[in-house]
């Protein structure tokens, strides 16, 4: 490292020599791929923006111009070019740097991210927020190819085009989303293929390739892919946006050159740039996907290091579900953009007839599946606890209103560890629960999540599975998947001075504390909900004759959630039992090892066996 | 009458002679307007579409043949033609017709609505489910301009774009859109204007037109529009639907052909037709806005019936609003197409620079917000309360998670009337108040409205202010806003009996009940609680003190709503007291009057005493 130590914050950066931009871009992305080996993290696209990202704090005056960036999976180099150096080896681990841009954390962090598709709305507020003080700084938001498919990126550059205030997005197209094909365009542009006007497109296109260095080697190759990336523009005009491009992110003297001459365009403009995903690590380039998001991993080959070797949910969830579509044709799933994650990638090999991705687009995705399920076939939606906020709306209006079968398959639940609190899905159990018509469950373990699921597509109604991300307890998995009855609880242990009522991956630690509070002499019982709703008062009914105490686990909000329905049932039913209520209060958890924030929150078996012992039962 | 009254389906519709249609739909008109004048409802919509629904059910071979609407403003003459004229005088009131397509009314009704931009999804989500059960009908989504600004229906044509299985969709512009200009395309095509291209497409566009008789007259004057209805087709390729159009779609031999023609066409088609909102009924031509949505009005004159005198909640939010934004300049306001719903149009008069209309976009709405207050200005965001359920996660992630000053007023909380279930604003206190950083507050009344508002701008914190639809208490509005206590309830009356803790438009009822009960016997206190969230808990532990009853009341869900707060912390205090909460049941409220309704849901003044009466206090 010879650059990247002298460089305190971006006015550091913008004194050097351009010749030496290269240099420590080189040194960016050692740094980068060095702490993310460590503590894991979005490690393809912050190798892939490293340029993209030097040069705009190089061109810009930021903090006074300020970069919005969508989602922020790009934005480790922004981290460690603006005063994180030091800290940037705490990243994602408790107490130390957010994975993600944070306000709280920098002035040059512009606006916090985590979500995807934001970046425009937030960096239209800004520009206007600048107008209106009469400032003139310049407002850039980065986004990604993928953030592009969000509705919400849509409805900004709507709007964005119509107010024309000056606003430079900058589209960072890292081919996965047109690779993948979650969207239109890049179907639409195949389409256009057989015309004069693309051929020539396609030539201009080509030539234009040429250009650049790293592409230079296989335009032809490349000339398909040209057509796809002029296109677009087509799109931003009609939306009222200047478009410029494409040009090689990766290239920093073309991008210096076009961001100097950008700098100043009035209006809306939207620069397209092509970025390698992964770029300068080879194993992430060839393994784009595996490298989006990494756990730990050995550098040199880039193999996934500190597995468990526990099934996790996502694949006990993962097979439930093709043993099931295998017997049932009219299983049909849905994602929003997240087939590994989910462990949809397993049914899309199987039946890809059956299986759509609809881009980042969880509202379309709800709604698609309510027309599914009006049509008679039986659809699953298959996103994480904290992305299915985005469809809160449809999942109430037009698929509970209508009370259709659609199956929710809500991966990640609960604390979900290092990504932090944009990511923690500690929610859902409040805003699903109030909902009509809406069956919402939570099993113990991975053998009980098949088992729901089974129940799940035979409810007729819809239903919410709501599980963790991360490794099961270990148990085995039962060949044949059962039917459970809808709104039964199940007694694990019975004892006769308190139970604890758990739900979902609560239930475990439930009753290991359970086993620590025998040996301190009281004498425990542990019910495992498994429904939120309906909820099961008649084991709440036996479990208050059973014992004088009552104790309810989660890993969601206080307000509204599990331990809350139960308070409700005991307040009607006049009941005058003691209720313990153990769950997530007031505040946003911050980022950490999933361990250590139930440990924090008091949440793991020591922590239940605490607040129970403080709670002198006996 | 003499040709409806012989249609009980829309099989007896295709029987007859296409000469008799022109006369079918004056029927359909004269039925539609006799009725909305007695019962209010979405007129302008419904009398603009007559021509085409009338040619969809006489084209195409409904049922099987699925058409989905988006919204379903302009439903009536389906309903009419679809088995409902008998009914059809009972529409919208309580036990009656739906005032929007319903599943579980009618079998030609595929896809319930109520909230804009699902149809897309939904259809294309039928149009699966046909491919997958090999059957081979039409599936018709007819979607207004409006609807088209929400991300949602994006998401939903980039999906179907891709997916490319047969779908047809309808665009009804009835101009309410791009001439509201809440959306870059009309914007767009302007800037285009000085192009040779735009310029030929002009004169093309208009020797088109000149072709319908409706335009013929004023082709000139439509010239200007007619940029602006061909250049979406742009859109709509690049999106991978082919584009049609335009079509006047108020004339039946025009749809006719185009409909027979696009019947086979396969893959994703648009079919772009142009209706005039309010057609045949001079008033509503005139003022489309105003006869978007009506209460009952005199058909002669247009006029409003029997509206009340008292001052609105919404109308003492306008004026609320503008006196604050005249003192600081900082106050900014958007709204996602409800400038009238909403009373921001008195804001827009005075303050343009400092309006935005977003479309119906109120994820983009949420985050433009969240901007604007990062950058350092006073937004406020005005809703419907069932609309803020469109942006619950740009509310959590990216107002509340940054602890980002935005304020959001959301109107027409509480039940909502003759709209019914798809627009009750009855979930908003249960999916917020889990969410940390966030106060959420209720006034008992419109004074009250004002002051609270005041103290929302001074919070540095999100502030959410909700309050029902229509007329308030009927309260001197002060001149002087005052700033009132965060978290801080307020006492109405003492009883030693028992204590009503009432939230919003509850507080009055409550006081009522209190004093018919004081009649009986029985001394109830009354406090009018004023904030969800922070909870007063001193208020409630004087309230324990008081009396050895505690009552909530509220126009929320049971489920994780106001009472269930306080359950919560009734369990956490370990306190003995009873508890009875008053809300809406784990069940879909209907539509019908608001009074009826609450008298139903037992939270009028006469429920409330019931239930205390029953609860045997004393």
């Amino acid at each position: 490292m010879k650059v990247l130590p002298s460089i305190q914050t971006p006015h550091d950066l913008r004194l050097i020599k351009k010749e030496l931009l290269p240099t420590l871009c080189e040194e960016l992305r050692a740094s980068i791929l060095e702490t993310a080996s460590k503590n894991g993290g979005h490690l393809g696209s912050s190798l892939g923006a490293v340029e993209l990202i030097t040069a705009l704090h190089y061109v810009f005056n930021t903090p006074e111009d300020q970069i919005v960036f969508d989602t922020g999976h790009q934005a480790y180099a922004h981290k460690l070019l603006t005063g994180r150096q030091k800290k940037f080896s705490t990243i994602r681990k408790k107490g130390g740097l957010s994975g993600f841009p944070k306000r709280k954390e920098s002035k040059y962090d512009a606006f916090g991210t985590g979500h995807a598709s934001t970046a425009i709305s937030a960096a239209l507020g800004l520009a206007i927020a600048r107008d209106q003080k009469k400032e003139n700084h310049k407002v850039i938001a980065l986004v990604g190819d993928g953030c592009l498919t969000g509705g919400m990126a849509y409805e900004a550059m709507q709007n964005a085009g119509l107010l024309r205030t000056d606003l430079l997005v900058i589209l960072n197209d890292n081919q996965m989303f047109i690779s993948q094909r979650v969207g239109a365009l890049g179907k639409a542009l195949t389409k256009l293929l057989a015309t004069k006007y693309v051929q020539l497109a396609e030539e201009k296109a080509t030539n234009f390739l040429k250009r650049f260095d790293e592409f230079g080697n296989n335009a032809a190759k490349l000339a398909k892919r040209a057509r796809s990336i002029l296109f677009p523009g087509t799109l931003f005009e009609e939306m009222g946006f200047r478009y410029f491009g494409p040009v090689n992110g990766n290239d920093l003297n073309a991008l210096l050159e076009v961001l100097e001459t950008l700098k100043d365009v009035k209006g809306p403009v939207i620069l397209h740039t092509v970025t390698k995903k992964g770029k300068g690590y080879e194993p992430a380039e060839l393994n784009p996907t595996k490298f989006h998001g990494v756990g730990i991993f050995d550098v040199d080959t880039g193999d996934p290091l500190g597995k468990s070797n526990t099934i996790t949910f996502t694949k006990a969830f993962s097979k439930a579900l093709v043993k099931l579509a295998t017997k049932d044709s009219s299983i049909t799933a849905i994602t929003a953009a997240m087939p590994e994650g989910t462990g949809l990638d397993a049914f899309r090999e199987k039946f890809p007839a059956r299986y759509f991705d609809v881009g980042i687009a969880e509202e379309h995705a709800a709604t698609f599946a309510a027309g599914l399920a009006a049509g008679g076939v039986k659809p699953i939606v298959a996103l994480y606890s904290t992305f299915s906020q985005r469809c809160y709306d449809q999942i109430l209006h037009d698929i509970c209103l209508q009370n259709l079968p659609v199956v929710f398959a809500l991966d990640r639940s609960g604390i979900v560890g290092e990504d932090g609190p944009t990511h923690h899905g500690v929610f859902d159990i409040s805003f699903l629960r109030s909902i009509p018509n809406l069956i919402l469950a939570a099993p113990a373990d991975e053998n009980e999540l098949q088992h729901l699921l089974k129940t799940a597509f035979e409810a007729k109604a819809p239903f919410i599975l709501r599980y963790p991300r991360g490794a099961g307890v270990g148990i085995t998995l039962e060949e044949e998947l059962k039917t459970l009855p809808i709104g039964k609880g199940h007694w694990m242990r019975k004892g006769k001075d308190a139970t604890i009522l758990a739900i979902g991956n609560r239930v475990y630690p439930a009753m290991e504390a359970a086993e620590l509070l025998e040996k301190k002499g009281i004498d425990c019982g542990v019910v495992n909900m498994r429904f939120v709703k309906p909820l099961d008062t008649q084991i709440i009914d036996q479990a208050l004759k059973n014992s004088p105490h009552l104790i309810t686990v989660e890993d969601n909000m206080l307000a509204g959630g599990f331990g809350s329905a139960v308070a409700e049932y005991l307040a009607d039913k006049k009941s005058q039992v003691q209720l313990i209520r153990l769950g997530i209060a007031d505040k946003f958890v911050e980022h950490g090892k999933v361990t250590e924030l139930y440990e924090q929150l008091g949440l793991d078996a020591m922590g239940i066996v605490q607040r129970i012992m403080q709670a002198h039962i006996k």
